[in-house]
């Protein structure tokens, strides 16, 4: 069989392997109805059995709310950007405020302009992403239809350790790369949502957790696929939906609840590997710098850079060699990139920090 | 192991064996990355040489021309059904025709409505959904942006054995439950898609092929994952692909070409699946009956009836233990559904075969 290499990668990502192993043992056939997950209907008893568990297991998680909907969509955080201020904004809250804390939100800030009238709250862009804004740099509309920021941006390693302070508008959070990374009071989102790549399973399936009050908002002549009230209603199957990575999020959230034990373990488990890494950068005397100020560190994605381009190539390669993957940072940022969602173990954390310690110790 | 049924599921449906067991041997890892395929990135060289292959794939399958682009979309025939009248109405070209012969066309007229004016060219909803049009039944405009049409009813069981004739329209077919059932002439079609799930893959993933001067009539305002033209200039990438299901898909269309030789090939054994259980329908001496009528006949599910719903029961039930499952009729019309996709063994249809002249015998 293949050596399975640590994988920093930001994302499709790292998976529990006791999941995987499932996966692989169920793939020719699941006992009931004799197929295979990839062959079955989704309104098959069984696979009803899997999406119900699936929600299940992330309202538990997250303690969310019964005036919540869970829903499964297709069309990745991508659609999520459009699908938001269309259901949305409405005649009487015709403008949403937006917080830009990277590449992500400036997406869904791209997208939410064609749909309607939008109040760019902070733009941390002429600082090239690097922090999170103060609560009296907000340019806040009390009358906006929801509020609109990127709990953690992936590409340049900047995370929200809790929600912004915005009043009664809605909050609506694009959790793509730090889902279920920590226990989080739901009641305090109007819309939560993430793709599962990163955190969560395999790409394919995005989350969104919604008040049901907010559904009110979707009017009927929205494209079907793109309304909320209509996938509420149908219980996540208005069409085929994407059956194998609802039965991987599933396998991933049992892992979370009965391995794991839970959101706040795991979230001292993030806290304690995000920690090594950036000791190992605060230590290394300037050989290693980080991207993201200290006060708005992602515990996900570790955004570092090295002395030179010769030596972050070098980084790579040994890294590679070590067993260590997919640490290149992103296209736009460069440097290193250390992905370390909930499913990398401590052991490959611990296994990078000990190379960035020997490497800069051979190569300061 | 469990043991693995005739697995007749209209989709989610059965798959080759050997794509199932090639998934299952490579899940932990794939050699190159040391990761699973769940675990790489969308523009990782390894997922690039996948969603490479499947595309070249499809493209020699069906001799697809140079001035096509392939799609790998998410969202099912069901963004599809808005993506369509969205790109390719314009200003000039306000109209499109739509040929409804059962649900799904239904759905995609409701859609298309929304979005634009629409003529229906043919619906043979009166006539419970049994046949297709004859060409002179149909009230074309010469002038419509596209002609819509579902080249294979899975409810129904009523499917086009070629292109209907439209003049310069550009012809936009929805294959989601026949695609790469036998070879097509691409060059006659403006637009043609599926869903996976039937012929194809798993759920998660719609294949789009294209002529590319269509790409021009897509507004640069439509929201981003909506617009043709984005996901061709970025080939499929635009945002992180459905990685899993293009994996598949890529194994799936290898399996058409190399163990099954082609579609030519495919097509001959798709024919005589699907001749047994009609003879078996026909020699009945009406205690089956099927639901469309002769000429419009589908090869891909073969939809009939039981003098009673007592004797359905009952059908069911002894099939199941037969090892025969997922034969039910759909919902909205009742009955028994074959569904007999590329992947369903000629074995498997020998077995029905023998158990409905069985059944026939002992209960008639």
């Amino acid at each position: 069989m293949t050596q399975r290499a640590y994988n920093f990668s930001a994302g499709p990502a790292v998976l529990p392997e006791p999941v995987l192993a499932r996966v692989q043992q169920e793939m020719m056939a699941l006992p009931g109805p004799r197929a295979s997950i990839l062959e079955i209907s989704h309104r098959s008893p069984t696979f009803k059995e899997i999406i119900g568990a699936a929600e299940a297991n992330v309202r538990k998680l997250l303690s969310v709310p019964e005036n919540y909907s869970v829903l499964f969509l297709q069309g990745g955080s991508r659609l999520q950007f459009s699908m938001i201020p269309m259901n949305l904004l409405t005649n009487e809250k015709k403008s949403a405020d937006y917080i830009v804390t990277g590449s992500w939100g400036k997406h869904a800030l791209k997208e939410a302009r064609k749909e309607g009238e939008i109040n760019v709250a902070w733009d941390g862009g002429d600082e090239k992403y690097t922090r999170l804004p103060t609560s009296d740099q907000l340019t806040l509309d009390p009358n906006a239809a929801y509020l609109h920021y990127t709990s953690n941006e992936t590409i340049h390693g900047v995370q929200f350790p809790g929600e912004p302070e915005v009043g009664d508008v809605p909050l609506v959070c694009d959790a793509s790369s730090d889902f279920l990374y920590r226990p989080l009071a739901i009641e305090r989102y109007g819309l939560i949502y993430a793709c599962a790549q990163k955190n969560l399973g395999p790409a394919g399936v995005t989350i969104v957790i919604l008040r049901k009050d907010l559904l009110e908002r979707s009017r009927d002549e929205l494209p079907g696929y793109l309304n909320y009230k209509t996938h509420a209603e149908a219980g996540s199957l208005m069409n085929t939906a994407p059956t194998f990575a609802i039965y991987v999020v599933r396998l991933v959230t049992d892992w979370l609840l009965n391995d794991l034990g839970g959101l706040e373990k795991m979230y001292t488990q993030n806290q304690a590997k995000a920690a090594m890494l950036y000791e190992a950068i605060d230590q290394s005397e300037g050989f290693y710098s980080g991207h993201a100020q200290a006060d708005s560190r992602s515990l996900m994605n570790v955004v570092f850079r090295l002395p030179s381009e010769e030596l972050t190539v070098a980084f790579l390669a040994q890294a590679e060699k070590s067993n260590l993957t997919a640490l290149g940072g992103h296209r736009s940022v460069g440097g290193i990139r250390a992905s370390i969602y909930n499913a990398m173990p401590v052991a490959g954390v611990e296994t990078l920090r000990d190379f960035m310690v020997d490497f800069n110790r051979k190569n300061h």
